[in-house]
């Protein structure tokens, strides 16, 4: 047996448990900052699109992600039996720890969408799309990406998923949350917005500190091996959210006049998501500029599509992962220089001109127009079909009471 | 040194790490599935089983789990100085990496009993059953189990501990259940039982997802060894939990007319429960059908116990800690087929005939046996002498106040 | 590529994630333990310290703490690029894994002083100390102890920092509740003093079972390599832990007539601190007996601050760290001997005299007057400056209303 490849194992199996708890964190940072009333209904989709994301992934996602390349554009084996293919990971991993891997990543785009679409969805539809999307919407992109699709050939570079990932997750939400429409008496009249604040930021806090710390298995274990640069990965990542963090915090204490916790949050994940697609290529300083930039963009971001667009995001999904996802993407083209990690690829502002900033622009753009169109197909024909909206009753209700027969808090006096 | 062994120790101990953690899922699973009046009760005791428990199995458990065998029933050696010990395991690891492994393992084991006695358990009769439990029921199985005795020797299967953990600690809550009787309130004169609901649902439901979680470590860790195989450890389990979690969430559907939350979460538990024993020798398809087997038979078993026996059981762990416990390891000589990990077991539907079933059967019935009359009687002598069961008084203001003398919500009003 | 290497960063990057997870741990333990009208103002300082102290740590504390040594008290290079360093630790492990290890020790020491200064602080005079601690106070005393400093030339032994996180820590949160006072209704006019209760205690417990999980990190991490010792570390660290606890649970159970849930968290941490200098040179019941010793003092050290000297410390922070910091670090001198880890040091009460705890002795005793000097003058600065306390107002409304604008549980009532 290979001792590096069973350090490879050790290291990559662990970075996937990591990024399989996410899910945790997705699921309380969703619950948290939504209403009591839709609590239950929040975790149950959090929960479900895991468990059924797993599957379809295993049955069918994997194959078409990473089984035999036609044109470019989709794998066309691999089904049923994914890890019967014949993959150069699976020899420098294992079969299974690789396939765990890519179907905990799978799993985490699937989730990010029901935060958008919280609150108002109803539960069978919701179990429908989540489904689709894990069986091809993210497969599919995902296999330009990461199966040696037209994008990977191009030279492409998106090294945990800023666009794979959060953007696919992001640009769902977005349709998702355009599809729906507002909840009840998000806004009025007169074109005004209401805020409806989350009902247990602690728990929200929580469901991010749980996202940060799994980040350093979702962006470092990208490595797919134990090496000495899987700590430049972890910095960068780490430095970016730090950035983040703070360029939100004053940015909010600026236009609002007191520091705002929810976005403060939101900003970390946003600086999270912004160095995922070039933590490996990206030097100390340049991570604290991309991050800096996805801290200001997630405050505007979100505040356009509420105040300007009014679409009705409940927790901001769509400013942190489909902007950021689609700001890290291209910050790739911009920032990328010579690390311990890599020295092959080169951004604009390190002299590289414009050659890899042209292929980042194509390559989100691609990602975001095949995302965009099917899952706003999808959404529609749903919509269409069994319905894509709980009912007014139940949504006032709540989705808890209506959706599943029980309250999330059952003893607490609520407002 | 040994790169081999280094290797196996940073991967068995991270392992350790997350089953470890497992006592904070626990925690606050049990705590969000019953009421906010014992909440500081049930996490003092999931806090104090561990303690007890780590000690007591350092002084003398491990000596009766892995000391030199009599006749197989027992080991007799490595009391007070367990890393004494001259096994194989700490020459492949390391004495004490191997060591707090087993601790954590047997720690499990005791913590699952609360679940079933909570609400009503004096605090006191408490830390002396979980004393007992640690100290010598769970070794000695374990010993005929793991530690080279009777069932070892004769080609009992159980990879993770279906049996020696899981079926452990449920026939244990389940003689508890019985030995105390239900909660005041619970079942009404007319033979009708009330549902008592948990007071954060939240909570719980975060529980589950860190358990899940943990149960990379429980599960894959138990290879000992760093492995190309691990993944497929993980991969069974993880089939597994989402079938069940499904397969609950549509029994539920079908029988309450809504996707019951805290059900389902159980189903998710009773999947990973199910899969623990067999996790390495059933494939991809057979971990499907235990888990979705296991998704049927948590309800029905929650169901059956609840309004046929009356033996009330609040969070539910006798159905999935027992049930799925035998299941689990019963499905081991159904489902044992030739995997990555091994080829040694062939189960009924693969060929292999009654033999391997024969065995599970032998050894489950053996377990259930030995703890359920150890436990029962533990139970009853406590009952006798210092008493079982909270007054009612306590049990009526909560045992929060009553045994601890504060509240764990004390700003929130609550029904 | 050196396999032993790659072996070691797997380790030591994972129990840095570990590490860094302890954010989240004490995020919610602080949150736990005080109202719930301060609750996004703990969280929001929680994540800010981390965010502020990452970067302050990169850009100057790191080369304050490892650059090259001047005069045994301080580095004097590394500034703004830290990786640029020639450590020995850069090439065992990689620059960025023992930069990015280091950055989360910093982290912890720097939040454990808003848990002693909580619900009263100034947020805006938070973010300027915490950056300070960070920038200057932890890495000089660091670099005495781990940069190659007088104290680590002395021979002065602490292996994961009872003195260089827990006591800078635990000093400075003692210097910062004194230089703020007491919140307004803590103490009467007679002397006596009103016991405020934390108001989610789950969540308050969760945080310390977080924090025990992550210790696996903290102290078997700081081995800095894969080993076979890894396991005595955790084992000595767990058992001072449980016993800690179980003797806590005992002491107020004795004194206030009821097992105290709050207290006896807090005794889980006083042995987790107390342990954290010689987890690697005490043995198993030397372990035992640290932990049992830090469960007493953390009782009677929090009642002596509250009831004698009216130092208001929400959270207990100062018993559990700046005490059993002090307490862990002594007890190398009195504990020390042979062990798996090293032979090198022996306390008085194996036979090694008192030379080592006199080092210890001098050590600490450095650290808490460099600390307790440097920080009440940057209290005492702050304070006569940009004010270190909310106003009245914002205190007693409650400073997420008053610092935030807004609310944690916004939908429930509470009294």
């Amino acid at each position: 047996m290979d001792t590096i490849r069973l350090i490879n194992i050790v290291w990559v199996f662990v970075a996937s448990c990591l990024v399989m708890f996410m899910q945790a964190g997705f699921a309380i940072l969703e619950t948290g900052f939504t209403r009591s009333k839709n609590a239950n209904n929040v975790l149950m989709k959090n929960l479900m699109d895991f468990c059924i994301g797993s599957i379809a992934f295993f049955v069918l996602g994997f194959g078409l992600m990473f089984g035999n390349d036609a044109g470019g554009i989709i794998g066309t084996s691999g089904f049923i039996n994914p890890t019967g293919l014949n993959l150069q990971a699976f020899k420098d991993l294992s079969p299974t720890v690789y396939l765990f891997f890519q179907t905990v990543f799978c799993a985490t785009a699937a989730t990010i969408v029901s935060g958008a679409m919280a609150e108002r969805t109803k539960f069978k539809a919701y179990l429908l799309y989540t489904l689709i999307i894990s069986l091809c919407i993210y497969p599919v992109s995902g296999h330009w990406i990461w199966g040696g699709g037209w994008l990977a050939k191009l030279g492409f570079v998106d090294y945990a998923g800023s666009a794979a990932v959060h953007t696919v997750g992001g640009v769902a939400a977005l349709m998702g949350a355009i599809a729906l429409g507002p909840r009840i008496g998000k806004y009025n009249k007169d074109g005004s917005s209401n805020a409806i604040p989350g009902h247990n930021i602690p728990l929200g806090a929580l469901g991010v500190f749980v996202l940060w710390f799994c980040w350093f298995g979702f962006n470092p274990g990208s490595s797919l091996e134990a090496a000495t640069y899987v700590g430049h990965t972890a910095l960068t990542t780490n430095l970016a959210a730090c950035t983040a963090t703070i360029v939100t915090m004053f940015v909010t204490w600026y236009r609002y006049g007191k520091p705002d916790i929810s976005m403060t949050l939101n900003g970390t994940l946003a600086g999270l998501v912004a160095i995922t697609a070039g933590c490996h290529v990206i030097d100390y300083y340049g991570s604290i500029i991309v991050g800096a930039v996805s801290g200001v963009l997630v405050v505007f971001g979100i505040e356009l599509l509420d105040k300007k667009f009014h679409i009705d995001d409940p927790v901001g999904a769509v400013g942190v992962h489909c902007l950021n996802g689609i700001w890290g993407t291209i910050a790739v083209g911009l920032f990328a220089t010579k690390t311990p990690v890599t020295s092959a690829v080169t951004g604009l502002f390190y002299g590289g001109g414009f050659k890899q900033l042209g292929i980042q622009l194509l390559g989100i753009t691609a990602v975001v127009l095949w995302v965009g169109i099917t899952s706003f197909i999808m959404f529609k024909v749903i919509a269409k079909t069994m319905g894509l909206r709980a009912s007014a009753q139940e949504e006032l209700g709540g989705l808890d009471i209506g959706e599943h027969g029980s309250q999330a808090y059952p003893e607490f006096i609520t407002k």
